[in-house]
């Protein structure tokens, strides 16, 4: 007891003023230099570039009170994400309530199954680089309404997310009829996703409506093939039928793996778009990221992309990744 | 010495980078879901969201040196308030020296009569929910040159505060001419506030003039009619003669209290604004308030407005509120 | 080790969410009041206004990666600096790695060259003052393309530094050829700077050709007379040929110094900016810091500047300056 009072002085006889703050301050940088078919050699963000603020206070009982606020820019020109179409606080703006029960909160945020579906995708939904995003999502918008092409979050959102049950968690989001952006929603948005999750084996399955009636589904699952690879696959259809009549459809579909090789990861992946009455959009992506730290990584991608009309794009790219 | 030097050494062993600054962070999340009269149920801030930069530094004799610089954002969007319209440091940024002589300031921040009035309204100046600010402020705009409509902070001000003296304590702000937003001042703004403050009583009376010569004034009063029972009045006016020739005055009103009950907090108002050669627009305000804990509680509001024309608005709200 | 132990269980059982961070939060305050010939009694940056974040990781066999994200804002308004012309992060956004090799990083900040001259004018290029900053750099503008007119810093930039070896540094930036605000660079703009720093002496030399092939050079140095006297000089050329076919030159040059004298800095400087074909522009600065501690001083300043056309401007102002 003497001892943590002594430890105590220390802390406030220095004037640790950041040590009596509830407050977690994390983030990343991710800088790329890319060079693709046709285009300049240009400098951005391979992932999300992040700072963000969070915390969780006790409240007893096993309950806590959850809040995170988390800023998003652009590292190339120091300015917010896609300045100014995205909000400052791109990642989310969330607060909450956590306990036996699960999780819910208010505010801003990826809905569950954006969250949910990145773990079927080889660069896990990375912001640039090699990933295979829009075929994980089968070019499916989630917020058309938004004039910033924030095409995976909702604001004006509730969030509840399941406790783990033996492997098992499921979760949903609903937002309000507020117009926002360039429109009013035709219906209030939702999303529906469960996941399974355990020894290795990694299930999910997930509904989405948006605010004009697009409905998506996907299915996704990844297993440990050995303990240096995973494997992974998805399938995924939107349905565009309540704004677009004529062939409403798009399906999509990748697969792909992570190997682990000394401190490194190679990661791969082969994915298709095919939206009703149209060719397949193809693309084989491969890609390494060397590990310096559990922090710090650096990588180098290369993918090539088969439009449906059109020329072939390859891309290539080296970068740096670090972590805070 | 030596223990205090193994605490330190653990500090720093593990990198806390963070224990060597003089920063604190600091902020409040607040969401609230409303549903009034003819509008569609919608998500926003029930009282402002911020996160707040703030430090002292001590120069010796009795003298300080302090910062404090503070964001707000939309929780339901993540924006920064009122995106595109306000600051992003809308809440202040403000640095000066703090000693025996009181405090003085210089930046953007609050003038010292809206700092000091919030305290006789039952909701204390809560941004939404079921406050009675407009009515406490008889409608009065200290900013009306400000394009994003940041009704009572200044730019380009100079602040004093006195130091409590037996619950006195008076302060004064006073602005530059500067052009800003949609114009340019006709006169220097300034504001003067005087509170007391003891064994329960509280007493306050300011007077401000802004940059296009509104005048504007208040009287209040708050008491503990018994432990667990605030009772609270104010009484404003302002008068828009430099820039409106006709029916310049109006005034405003609010009885209110605040009773405390288990954990919670029982909120009572009413208000009325009555312009010149025009009716009262009236309004009734209850709310409650139910604390998880010192920094946590959760929130239920309903009021009855009625306008001088048209018909009457009800509207409702649950939230919650988060300080970290 | 069991007290190590100790100190950690109080640090985490106090909930120091802080502790873990790998994130340092620094900043200035900066705020000047300035009355200057024909124009009214102002306030505004005296210095820049930051708040940053920063880190390093320690990645073993002397390599760190290290990251720096540093948002700039205006004090007398609350807004971001210059907004919304400038970026949120108009300080820096870089990340790289440093080891016995030196540093590299990408992302956007000042280039080598502008980091390094601002040592050889008497007032370090603060923002704002009687900074003889345009007379050091010759009216050279590093990015013309930027809109926001953020004149010495590039965004998708790679830099180079070296260690120290024996006094004497050397850096190089360079610019990818991205189209960026107002138009595209007509070339890979670079700078390139060396520096030698030793006994008092200080000297330094740079060369950087912008986006759109403006041309600058300047060679500078400062040496400490006395203990308590620096003086400096500059002198700085911009060519701006490839887009002003006629008279494409400018010069300038900049004598001055600093004067430690009790707890202040006297500071005093003279500079002329002469473009071909036209008369110098004069200017003759004086300003006096009054320290409170190391991270707080008071200021005057004033200075007289004479155009090749026009009247006189005389110019001063008081100010505080707090950084954190």
């Amino acid at each position: 007891m003497k001892k943590s009072l002594i430890a105590l002085a220390v802390l406030s006889a220095a004037g640790f003023a950041h040590a009596q703050s509830n407050v977690t301050i994390y983030g990343q940088m991710d800088v790329q230099i890319a060079k693709r078919t046709g285009a300049t050699t240009s400098m951005g963000a391979g992932d999300n570039n992040k700072l963000g603020f969070k915390g969780e206070e006790d409240l007893g009982g096993g309950l806590k009170a959850i809040f995170q606020a988390e800023m998003r820019f652009d590292p190339d020109t120091g300015t917010t994400e896609a300045a100014p179409n995205r909000p400052l606080f791109q990642g989310q703006t969330r607060v909450g309530l956590k306990g036996d029960f699960g999780m819910v909160r208010v505010g801003r945020g990826l809905t569950v199954v954006q969250e949910a579906i990145g773990g079927f995708e080889p660069w896990s939904f990375v912001r640039s680089r090699a990933a295979l995003t829009s075929y994980t999502l089968a070019n499916y918008n989630g917020d058309p309404l938004y004039a910033g092409s924030s095409q995976n979050r909702w604001s004006n959102g509730l969030w509840y997310n399941s406790p783990n049950m033996s492997g098992f968690q499921f979760g949903g989001t609903i937002g309000t009829k507020e117009a926002q952006g360039t429109g009013t929603p035709t219906a209030n948005p939702y999303s529906l996703s469960g996941t399974y999750s355990q020894s290795g084996i990694s299930l999910g399955a997930g509904y989405e409506r948006n605010a004009v009636e697009t409905k998506f589904w996907y299915l996704g699952g990844s297993f440990m093939a050995t303990p240096e690879l995973k494997l992974m696959a998805s399938y995924s259809r939107q349905d565009q039928g309540a704004t677009k009549p004529v062939n409403p459809n798009t399906k999509g579909w990748v697969l792909g793996g992570q190997y682990a090789v000394g401190t490194g990861t190679v990661l791969l992946g082969y994915g298709q778009i095919k939206p009703d009455g149209s060719n397949a959009n193809k693309r084989f992506s491969i890609g390494y990221e060397h590990n310096l730290s559990k922090r710090t990584y650096l990588y180098v991608d290369a993918y090539n992309e088969k439009p449906p009309v059109g020329s072939t794009v390859n891309s290539f790219d080296v970068g740096i990744n670090h972590r805070f």
